[in-house]
């Protein structure tokens, strides 16, 4: 398992006509903390050949979040099989109040749409632990 | 319980850079469903005080879509306690696959954020069934 | 010159939080409206070696939008040198109001990022003219 | 005359399938600058009552960002009679190049729908200049 860290600030067309963040761009934000850990060590290149894919996601929603809210992603990353297990939980940075938890399951797929493991070199930093 | 239908093309700006319908976008399409179900029995004018808010979702993801994909959602809403349960069923509609199941939670909340029961005039369309 | 009639209907994570269609949405509903035309008229396969790039686009909102309002694009689609003009009115198809009118410039680009002539498929279709 | 700059990182779901941001995304961004002034000058409160609408954008896209491109969005704000004036320079950090060119045309309208000169406490920031 592999923890990471995201930080986010609410932007205004985030917002829905109830004025605050649609459930929806919650999953962006998912999207994003993902994106960050695959930055972070340095694992895109694995995205030449390789697409991340989510196959199953959960949200539970405890707290709404407004315009420029500053929020802190705790992410926990893990494998179980050929998935990519990512759970998220999205804080409000500020109140340290938790507004969103999430649960994906991702799966490597490949251009022509053909399953593959999870790539050794994500696993390699997933065995690596938080040291 | 009441059932609804509702159709969908897949548009250009919805799929993502491994050009399919990005994960995110299906909970906009479910929201869709959400109110199309409520401008079919005219139930719009609730939203003028009451707005839905998603709750808890899960989503599984089972075939992607492309562009312009005919999707048609069947949706089944009930209620339990004051949360109406909203399951859809998004099916690629020429070839009949099942692309994705949605569960989701939702409750009714006012503009200064109190949390309602489902609104009398939802309940009654609820508890009509389908005929 | 080639003319293209398009029609979509509001969605509901459209809106912002004014309660209207946000204006970056119209330059997606343009690109649908792009989308279309190319499907119509069989082009969708040039995309598989070139892709179209907005390179300018002005914008006039007249009108705002609202939820489940039907929207009509009439599209005019042209070429200048190795531009492809688009001009789109989005008009609310019940009232006949016009909402926006947007001018986009779009240009042909492939893969390793060069830029290209607008292909001969798509000439050919805008020398037909309106029959 | 008041200048104003913004940070933004280009997110994941904000590419298209080819690969890099897509043109309505830019409009999202001059969005975020807009909100980023009138939250650094203490103006939101002026959105209890108004809301800006954007009665005209033009924008001239130059060179492409990519995903966890890094971008400074120099903004210059003016106004002209009862609209303000937004003219957005979208720079990729690292690099220096200018991305995009965007001029938007933003009014003020109340919950009414009744369009309003441009606020007070916005012209007095306006009128302050950059020392």
């Amino acid at each position: 398992m592999k923890h990471s860290t995201c930080r986010l600030t609410v932007r205004g067309y985030e917002l829905d006509s109830f004025g605050h963040v649609n459930n929806a761009v919650y999953l962006q934000y998912a999207e994003t903390a993902l994106w960050n850990f695959m930055k972070i060590h340095q694992l895109m290149s694995v995205t030449d050949m390789l697409f991340p894919v989510v196959m199953e996601s959960t949200q539970r929603y405890l707290h709404e979040l407004k315009l420029f809210d500053e929020i802190r992603i705790e992410s926990d990353f893990s494998s179980s099989g050929s998935v990519l297990v990512c759970e998220h939980k999205i804080y409000h940075d500020g109140t340290g109040i938790l507004s969103c938890r999430i649960k994906g399951k991702v799966i490597f797929v490949s251009r022509d749409r053909i399953m593959h493991d999870v790539p050794e070199e994500i696993m390699k930093i997933l065995e690596e632990g938080n040291s």
